[in-house]
């Protein structure tokens, strides 16, 4: 049995849609619990969004591993606060969408591109491209003109420009295979690949599945992040001395 | 229940040990055969022997696809023949030990090292690690002036080098993880890393499972490789028309 | 007249030192204020000391902003929230050590080497070596084996492995310039300098000065972080709406 | 007297033309023999048919060493088996299409775009540019959207394509040289080059050429592949027990 | 007191327009002397061009630094000569229109676009992005058809043209800040900045206010050149014997 | 027959063993005459020696192109005034040592080292292998501790020395092939390349068998520099209103 943790990274009242979606696509043995922060931002398209939630995430985390989950998964696909889950983290594995899709985009296709809401989220994101080593797979990416909260306003319109954005990608900037950065609508990704006749990633999922792997790999092998010294835990008594303990 | 074919793309006499080895690391719903060739060399340290086998390896995946294998693993770590097994198959998906040794080992750390036979080998190695994006997270390759056939003669000796060479890699070259590019020494990767403090990667087993992840996507979200273009199969006609059908 | 606040990330008792230590090397027309953190860890040595301490430091910068200071400077070699601190900044200059030694060091000769205290904390460092632009001007990392809290333990020991790993850095690696990634000894980057006879960059003092030529650069030309798209700022409404206000 | 074997690695019908093409533009001191395969597929437009040949190409290969030839090449824009050949030739020169215009391309002007029929051939090609060290001059990949057998249907519209591609190329992409990696009609290079006004290459004449120059390294120098490490040939000892010998 | 000389490395008549533009943007205690060249040619857009004034402007940075000079601009977007006159140099600080405004640039945003007259600059340019280092945050050079001299036959067109093409870098290719690499229209760049809402950077004032910095730090912390070993000036002996000096 | 001219961007007093080295080794049908220049430095140790010379440089390659040159070779490994003089030609062909032998060596095996005289030389030669692009073909420099005119001091020593670095190069740093960017001992090469077993480049025979190759292509194929944006010359009227014309 694996336990999975999914952290929706942000207030969100889709814990239950999430729920459902991811137990579609997990293992069977594969028992995944979906939860979200109680206060804070509703989503986190500004970097600084994204550093305000991290502790929380870090304390969440910590939480799942004193209570004997496998794995968490960050939900968002910044994948904030990844590295520091890693350092904390002394046998529970953390994956973040992200990671997880470009290294399945990359094994799929040369070339992937990313479909982001806004230009503004394109910084950050080229940034974890070029942090996980994906800059030469990376067609380009392609900005729908929709902030996060916009996504929902109008589905189909929401729909119509994706399909015209990943169209884009794959004719004019040689796209093999596409990522979804941008959407949360459930099973979307499953229509998308049937107009485009190329796979589209949907990140959640490549999350949840990369997770049930990485987990698969320390229980066989004892393959787990580096802890003796990039992710090194910090020392308990430091903690304590330093009274750090309330937010780990 | 996933079907696997593990090739040795050389005549081996080592395919009951393989079979017994990936065994103990499959998932339970997995079976795994082995295979190996008839006639053709008994290593891949030259690029020309690597040419010789692709054809033959090709037919093998061919029958593999239509025996309803889900996946085949092409176990030698040069990946010979990757590309266009994956062009030729339809359904089956194909992977190579470099290819998930490399995804796995850039999860774990920032960086890490190839521990390698002879200098020989690490041109086209490198040329992988180029290939697939790794270039960056790629600290050093490490030779141990032993070719295939000399690993099995003295397995102690073999091992002590390798020790060595690792712990270069670690101390010298920054190294997080190490990639064992050229042991056959079954779960010597354990010990190495009971030495070593840090993941060591066994490559064979890192195939076996990165195929099951593949095969996992594939079933349940259609991610497989982009045949519209990339790795878009030969026209049936074409193949008929010359003849080529034995080949494949 | 430019006000500036340099912020130690840390629970810090120097905060008198600095002050002093800064004061020699500010412009005339510079007013300099050091601040630490009134709780949390002495040194950020962990990637999850870093996120502990991000939205303390956003809230010091947004009140900075509030009281008119000009410009921020976050006085530690990681860098850490100087992307969001930006996002929040609407008027007030933000940078930090590692951004500003880069582009001092590449100015100075083709390469520099970075002398650390751990080799744990080199990873980090070379995500932002590579996230700045500066990798092909990067010759080496130099650890000396130590921790932020051993520094200060034996300061001529520390020196003399200083001393040492920058000669390495220079004749094995070819650093023209060394940058010193790892100290608080003040002052010890001159005499540092007479020893080698190449460039040594004090990290903070670097910083003081860079964040003095930014604000210079705001006031003479409105050169200011683009504020349209990367560094957009997160909307009020939303701030109040999720209460986020006391974050900020 | 220089003697050299152009093979087309396919099944062919132009060894006349092909003959007659290559010879207005020999040097007068070399002969050229061409060949092609006796059986196998008409194009290399797929991995798997590159597969297929090269085993016979590099028996080929042997072949012209033992006849006494100076230099091969592999007359197909994707340089299949060129790094194999190399290893089994001792003292023959051998080259190809893409290396040999990547060359000269990228001393005539800084960026190159290499015209292409189906995208499909772009992610060889383009591990190829990577290979070879020539990313940072290519301009571009311009497809016109023809197959193999399409090129010589109507060779009007596929000339006109062509040179739109090619302008396209300069004008949009910046390229300073044209690569033709589509073309098998003799001597277009030429009229190309004198509507665009810039170089224009024509990749057999290329490695025509640039075999020649290898093959005068050769003989001046003894400038010839690293036959120490890189392309060390297998032992004659281990091609006999394994029975490989008809294979070379 | 700051002494700085900008040369114009032309035949100008705008000295005394250049002087009146940079004394409104110096720092008080700097005093900005500007000159040109005597003779040779009156625009650099040819690399030979750049060659031929190459040597009488170390000659007036030799000078220049007896003269008691602080620092020197090179006043050409090329940056001809700047290495050169780093090594002739032993405490005057040089530095040059791209070098200085890329590093702003760079900290302003994450991608920035160069805006030039004709595409016959880009290659240089190109190779000066590589060669500083910032190959990662270029968007891209747009060019606007007009070579040096004719950017001020008309301009309003001139301005229409620079605005579109700045559009078209920001909204196509994501540069986040401009810089302009091709204009002489005094304080145009604040007009531009208005108009787009991104950071727009003359390239001749970041120079000054760079130089500015440069000297600063010299005065500062002697952070200067390295003169042991990539910049070590020519030894005065071998200038005698050689009768070098009349070219110093 | 092809006529080159051999030029010598120093004073020089080899001029005869130069013309006898080179005829050894060029073609039959060409005709080389070796050039030095009447008055400047001995050698190009440092980057203002190198602009010093560059104008006398082509103002020497307009009189070859006047008087019916086919090619020109700039003789010194920096490659000074390389692309100025393609420039100004306007059918001459010009190439140089760096430039000829990291072709080669990058075509003889995957990775080279660059053996030079002192560490000063590394970063000019670094920018020149990036700037052609063969920066993943670079192994390493090593550096023997000799300027140019140390290195006919005691030639034993010398030799001994490039031997050591040699070895050095291919056993710690991987190098398959080595260029002697350091070295005036005509022939030399061949007797490294016995010691080594590997290929050693001697870079002015490289750069004379690379532009009787250029001019091949030239005179066959019309292949030449592209004179329409990159290498476009300067107009004539330009030069004759602005009274360069004997600078040309």
């Amino acid at each position: 049995m694996t336990k999975l943790l999914y952290i929706e990274p942000v207030v969100s009242e889709m814990v239950g849609e999430w729920t459902r979606y991811l137990s579609q696509y997990k293992c069977p043995e594969t028992e995944v619990v979906v939860t979200s922060l109680p206060e804070g931002p509703r989503h986190l398209e500004y970097y600084s969004y994204g550093a305000l939630v991290v502790p929380r995430l870090l304390n969440i985390i910590k939480g799942a591993e004193k209570e004997g989950f496998d794995g968490a998964i960050i939900g968002c696909f910044y994948d904030p606060g990844l590295r520091e889950a890693r350092e904390i983290a002394e046998k529970l594995v953390v994956t973040a969408p992200a990671e997880a899709s470009m290294h399945i985009a990359s094994t799929l296709g040369q070339r992937f591109s990313i479909i982001v809401g806004r230009t503004k989220w394109i910084p950050l994101m080229r940034e974890n491209v070029i942090k996980y080593g994906f800059q030469d797979h990376l067609a380009s990416f392609q900005a729908i003109g929709m902030g996060v909260l916009d996504l929902q306003v109008d589905p189909e319109e929401t729909k119509r420009r994706i399909v015209q954005a990943a169209q884009k990608a794959i004719e004019q900037d040689g796209a093999e295979v596409i990522i979804l950065g941008c959407t949360h609508q459930f099973g979307f990704y499953q229509e998308l690949q049937g107009i485009l006749g190329v796979p589209v990633i949907d990140v959640g999922l490549a999350a949840l599945n990369y997770a049930e792997f990485l987990v698969n790999l320390r229980n066989k092998h004892g393959w787990y992040f580096n802890k003796k010294n990039e992710y090194l835990s910090p020392p308990h008594e430091e903690i304590e001395a330093w009274k750090l303990s309330d937010l780990f």
